[in-house]
């Protein structure tokens, strides 16, 4: 037995320093845990902060700006990947993979898209490649799935997968404040990036969901299939109303297994507030997992930070040296089912996805335009299960009307939209925001 | 690799049938999950319906009423026992392990007791026992404990693990009814067993809070050192009392480890309704682990049933067969540590643990009566944050009067309790019930 397993980390932002904490901070526990040392024993970084040397050193053996110093030493059996992005980070990960390390990695974004190129090379060259820190910060997801609900025939996979958009729309609750206010201070107490857009677009989210997606429905999922709206258009009054339905919006990532289709999509969402999910604020995280054994499952946690995705990162680091420990590599297949990487299943186009609407109208207030609505809605053959209307007449303004609808089609709303849009007394776009009806 | 491994199954209940269910429901799936076959030759049951053996035979090769043709069947490498109990299951078990036989179990209370002559049988003859399905039915969350959160020292593991006491005070909220005409009618719909003592009296709570605890913290815990209090004297009255605090009474299962000692109780307790946890109703089951590095973290799901409970009894089905087809059984240890089982730490004894409390006093509605009370609990320096008095005057009758206290030490209550009980203005025992602060 392997008495000692070495670790080279690359990228020594947030999460390199949780990861490499963590390894320090508990080597006695972890040895406890597992019988056998983990060594992180080099640091690379080729923006290394040079001021902070000898704190990093104080973590490590050694520190370096060449990652290809840890590719290329024969003692080290795992890379840890926190670099991000497309680019360096591919290689990065594929260079290390050829030369026979196994990797760690908490790139979402790289895996969404390049995840089959990726998870076959670690195949080729027999090796292992862990992502639990991709999604989910420090919640357990990817190892639930691909181990304790194996018994299980996954049918949906939907969650809170951005803290940040989630900690805009609890902020926007909680304050009465509109988004673009709420972003700006998100920005300054760095609970948001300068550049925003992947987390308020759900670009971010739909990577993850297809993470999730692709592992419990045993299928590659096309990321640029996933359909994905973002929160940057949720209007204060929607929140408001919101509240008026007993319902929180938030940004969900839906992804559904049927016998001939798969659904996977991202958007804001009504959810009523009885459910647990609406219960999920802040920065937290929480996804919801059916299987046809265990029935509804729910993970709850800390969705991003050094440490909780360093808690992740971790755990697959020492999942791999017990691999290694007792010589039984690739004791999991990558994505939880042993083949091809293929996608196996059609992903179902949005607009024949059927949904409960909320739909918000800005119309004159005058009399008539209720009915004119309606009537447009009905000869598409949607329903209406609830209207809202102003509470005070306000003759000659432009007043906001909601409707809920029961399910319709997606494509019959949008068109419906579009012709009410078309109409004199609707005065403003028309917002659509999903509710999701109780599982 | 080896291509084939099987498995027999001793006690076929509702967890054995749903066990079996899955196992030959989803070979195929799990064959694509795992590369290889996993069978089911035998089910052993002494009491076997004999009426069922067409079905029981659809599943599985042989049925024997002899357990003892699984332990002796050299082909069989995994002996599943699911027959409960502390007598016939323990010898089964030991004499599997001798048998050089994996064995998995969801057996709570034999684990509680005797678990540590257990693990070490496991450890003597170099084979795994595996216990998912143990604690929160199919909920992960010794997997999570062992490997998910292995890079954490975790601080706190508390939760809603009985679905039998969680339905019973659910119902008694949304039905306005008494505890007992509850349980009654719980029994009828088959969610309380006849004899429902283990689940009512907190019981089967501590046999698993001993299970989790003992995993999360390192260290065998005793389980005739867990503080065990049932809600079979929570009235309707109590709960009208949490409503209009804004909280749910849980059966809650208390862990905590601190530098000197560990905390290990089973007790009614007042949830804000803020709490995820006071939102988990009817017989779901819900669990928090709180981590140094990933910070708080929760499990929710159906905390029973025989398809759940079979979801996690397969996930250690399988996680051993991995082992055994990569020839590294043992990978992760019995508990999640190396070493010694044995009892590392104090356990606190419960009338040293500091809690708030809720105090309901049944008292003549006479003047005075308020300040009699609160000067006695002053003198033991436990000090009030609220006193609800009755909405109406009722003079010369009994009414109740309910305190909250801040935190306070359990002796000191119980003392304080001892000498108002003791007034003459006090006409009944006074009901005490621990309030939860938010972690």
């Amino acid at each position: 037995m392997a008495k000692k397993v070495y670790a080279g980390l690359v990228g020594y932002g947030t999460v390199g320093s949780g990861t490499a904490e963590i390894l320090l901070k508990h080597k006695q526990d972890l040895f406890e845990k597992t019988g056998f040392e983990i060594c992180l024993k080099t640091v690379a970084d080729i923006k290394i902060d040079t001021t902070k040397l000898d704190d990093i050193l104080s973590l490590c053996q050694n520190v370096t700006k060449n990652a290809d110093d840890i590719i290329n030493d024969p003692e080290i059996d795992i890379v840890i990947e926190l670099v991000g992005g497309y680019t360096f980070a591919k290689e990065l990960i594929l260079k290390a993979l050829k030369a026979k390390k196994h990797v760690v990695t908490a790139n979402k974004a790289l895996l969404a898209i390049h995840g089959a190129e990726i998870y076959k090379a670690a195949d080729e060259n027999g090796v292992s490649i862990g992502f639990e820190g991709a999604v989910g910060g420090g919640i357990p997801l990817i190892g639930v799935l691909k181990e304790d609900l194996v018994g299980n025939n996954i049918s949906e996979v939907f969650g809170i997968i951005n803290g940040t958009a989630n900690y805009i729309l609890s902020a926007m609750e909680a304050e009465g404040k509109e988004f673009s206010e709420v972003l700006k201070a998100a920005q300054e107490k760095g609970y948001a990036e300068a550049d925003p857009t992947f987390d308020i677009e759900g670009i971010d989210t739909a990577h993850k969901i297809t993470i999730l997606a692709s592992i419990g429905f045993k299928t590659l999922i096309p990321f640029d299939k996933v359909y994905t709206e973002g929160i940057s258009d949720i209007k204060q009054v929607d929140i408001e109303f919101a509240k008026r339905l007993n319902c929180k919006i938030k940004l969900l990532a839906i992804a559904r297994k049927r016998d001939e289709y798969i659904e996977v999509r991202v958007h804001p969402t009504m959810l009523p507030k009885s459910e647990m999910m609406a219960q999920v604020n802040g920065v937290f995280n929480a996804v919801e997992f059916i299987g046809d054994m265990v029935d509804k499952t729910m993970y709850y946690g800390r969705g991003a930070g050094g440490r909780p995705t360093g808690s992740a990162v971790v755990s697959d680091v020492v999942s791999i040296a017990r691999d290694i420990a007792i010589g039984g590599v690739g004791r999991v297949p990558v994505l939880g089912f042993a083949g091809e990487y293929d996608y196996h299943y059609p992903i179902r186009d949005i607009k024949d996805v059927r949904s409960k609407f909320y739909l918000r109208f800005s119309v004159l207030d005058e009399p008539g335009t209720l009915a004119k609505i309606a009537g447009i809605l009905g000869e598409h053959g949607i329903s209406i299960s609830q209207a809202i209307q102003p509470d005070e007449r306000a003759p000659g303004e432009v007043v906001s009307m909601v409707f809920m609808t029961h399910k319709a089609v997606t494509r019959d709303i949008m068109t419906a939209i579009g012709e009410i849009d078309g109409l004199d007394c609707v005065k403003d776009k028309t917002v659509a925001i999903r509710v999701k009806e109780i599982v």
